[in-house]
């Protein structure tokens, strides 16, 4: 069987802590992953941490994104949740690449799918 | 180095197709599942896709819950991701294994932190 959903794990190392510690730019930067993605976006939810961080969510038609981060490490977490096979991945990164300043990025891709799991005897 | 945060994927297959066609009782158990986690809940966003189907997130302190519905499938794709080691995710697992009925769970463990990307040369 097909995967029905692809999740991407998203690793952003290296960041310099300005680009990390505030949810205003990591949301804008979110939100445009998602649009050059070419998701559909259906609703959002963003979180400052204090002192420092962030976290949100895009849920999209497609299914979501979202990122934490941890600006004293230099590192955000993100992943793309896609059940559409259109979306433009490579795009959505770029976009993150561009605005978090990473020196390194990381890219893990899991199939989401009924039949993964034995059938109960 | 050790995990800066845990990032739970969750599979639920085999669930009767009214268990996850709504997006009101799918909220619900993914807010009973954010309270018995121990987690605090700072922000939530649901969908419902018509037909059939739900997606929602809730924001939580220590980073995030999320659910995807395939009621046709019978299939609901969740994961849990905690920067926190005190949340209870086999509580989390068992809320949603009572609302869901599930004949299957799937449950993956990955480890997000920095470190684990090699380092530019």
């Amino acid at each position: 069987m097909g995967a029905l959903a692809h999740h991407w794990l998203l690793d952003f190392e290296g960041c310099p802590f300005e680009s990390l510690d505030r949810a205003d730019p990591v949301r804008e930067a979110l939100l445009e992953a998602a649009a050059r993605a070419g998701a559909k976006v259906i609703g959002e939810r963003f979180h400052q941490f204090e002192p420092h961080g962030a976290s949100g969510v895009v849920l999209i038609g497609e299914s979501h994104l979202s990122i934490h981060t941890w600006p004293e490490r230099g590192y955000a977490a993100a992943d793309l949740f896609t059940c559409s096979t259109s979306l433009d991945v490579d795009a959505a990164v770029e976009v993150l690449r561009a605005r978090l300043h990473p020196s390194r990025v990381g890219r893990r891709r899991v199939e989401r799918h009924p039949g993964l799991l034995p059938t109960p005897t």
